[in-house]
């Protein structure tokens, strides 16, 4: 593990890091802010285009996260460095976009495994270094799907849940099903496994009896087409999750508008981590 | 006044704007945070390479500022555009460096005049669109040079002020002789008129009584070289002026350190301006 880079904030220290993965096959990038007495760790899984600084630089979370005792673990949002033919082709699609899942199809299923690096090398790594034992995630936009799947998909690994303008239902949105399609294939019953809404559909008892915390901004130009939350609030309601879901007239799906309501978020995680 | 681009921020909106500064003769862009009840204006004048959009996006000063009642002017740190033969060959000098002076040597003279265009044309302008009467000034680097000179050398015009790791010394540190001998000449006393520690040092009577904040951090590699907080400090005791200058172990010179000490700064000038 090399350190790239280390600041001060808050009595803490932000730094960057690289490792090799194991599951990717390729160094990897990572932000881990510490805060002065870690009690818990917090995962952020960003949006397309973001990398391993974009939370770390824009959200403003460094402040209270130092107060409530929770470390920041914000890794990279895909495999860079793998020079697959097309890679960086879509923005949406590749590079930046890794969508927190284990390709199967073929150009991607060697190294597009962020599943398996965040489950396995990551998290591990970070919580060995750390010796901190409770996790909870959160994400926005595609790192908001990441959220809400990695956490339905892996009962026990975390404790607590939360998204910004997450894509709540990918099955039925443009960005999911080419995500889908190109490293998934055409099996609607392996795209279902990667669906939030649908993973929440079939849950017998509430995964997280804490319940869950979305923002979702109504000004989000993405809202109508790709975000889909009253797909995820309806599945929550058959399967009896709690979900507070706050719609928030005039905010957009940026930066902003995740300052705005980080603090909700961190304190969201505290009650349930600390 | 054209709006670039506009995003709800804690209740209040952060803008990106653009119009004619007639005294560069380019169009300018700014950055504008007005909080939902606002009270004061605030103007912070960013570092070398830095845009209108750094602080807005990289130091988490909406949130307090929205509580204060704050409206946070960020202008650019320079023309652009301009076309001047080899404007943009230095990361220290020419666009994104305009030191917040007028630049009085060919072929510099003509557009780099970011003193007149503040305090001429930007000020007045925010001023009659928000109708906010006090005016307080901070900055960061080279910007905590401007605000530290362009509040000594306009007295009356700013109600309170404070700097992060300032340039405080300009005359004598290579980035200020850089700036001052391509922008100004030889003329020393032309130096000195824009030199935050020549200008305390001339002062009769404290020119801010209710005190003026500074910054810095210890792990900053600028520090011995480029800022020279301890001849402004000497300044001040000189003239009079009372001074917190805080010297923290660990923080460096960025953005990280920025937002670690923005709340302090904005406390310091709603105090004096609210």
């Amino acid at each position: 593990m090399q350190t790239l880079s280390e600041h001060r904030a808050f009595n803490g220290t932000q730094r960057f890091l690289q490792h090799d993965s194991a599951a990717i096959g390729l160094p990897m990038r990572f932000g881990l802010y510490l805060p002065p007495q870690p009690k818990a760790l917090l995962v952020f899984l960003a949006g397309l285009t973001c990398t391993e600084e974009t939370f770390a630089i824009k959200a403003g979370a460094q402040r209270l996260a130092a107060e409530l005792g929770l470390a920041l673990l914000t890794p990279d949002t895909s495999p860079r460095g793998a020079n697959v033919a097309g890679e960086a082709d879509s923005w949406d699609f590749g590079v930046g976009a890794g969508f927190y899942l284990d390709a199967t199809r073929e150009p991607w299923a060697k190294h597009w495994r962020m599943e398996s690096y965040l489950l396995n090398d990551l998290l591990p790594l970070v919580q060995h270094e750390t010796g901190l034992d409770r996790v909870g995630l959160f994400g926005h936009s595609m790192g908001g799907h990441g959220a809400l799947t990695l956490a339905l998909r892996h009962p026990g690994r975390f404790q607590s849940l939360s998204a910004f303008a997450p894509i709540a239902a990918p099955m039925r949105c443009p960005w999911g099903r080419k995500a889908f399609g190109g490293y998934l294939g055409e099996d609607r019953a392996a795209w279902a496994a990667h669906d939030a809404s649908e993973l929440m559909r079939i849950q017998r008892a509430a995964p997280y009896p804490g319940g869950i915390l979305i923002d979702q901004g109504l000004a989000d130009k993405f809202l109508a087409e790709q975000l889909h939350p009253e797909a995820f609030e309806a599945a929550c309601a058959a399967a009896g999750q709690p979900l507070t879901l706050r719609r928030h007239a005039g905010y957009d799906h940026g930066y902003y508008f995740i300052a705005s309501f980080v603090d909700d978020h961190l304190r969201h995680h505290a009650s349930q981590l600390t």
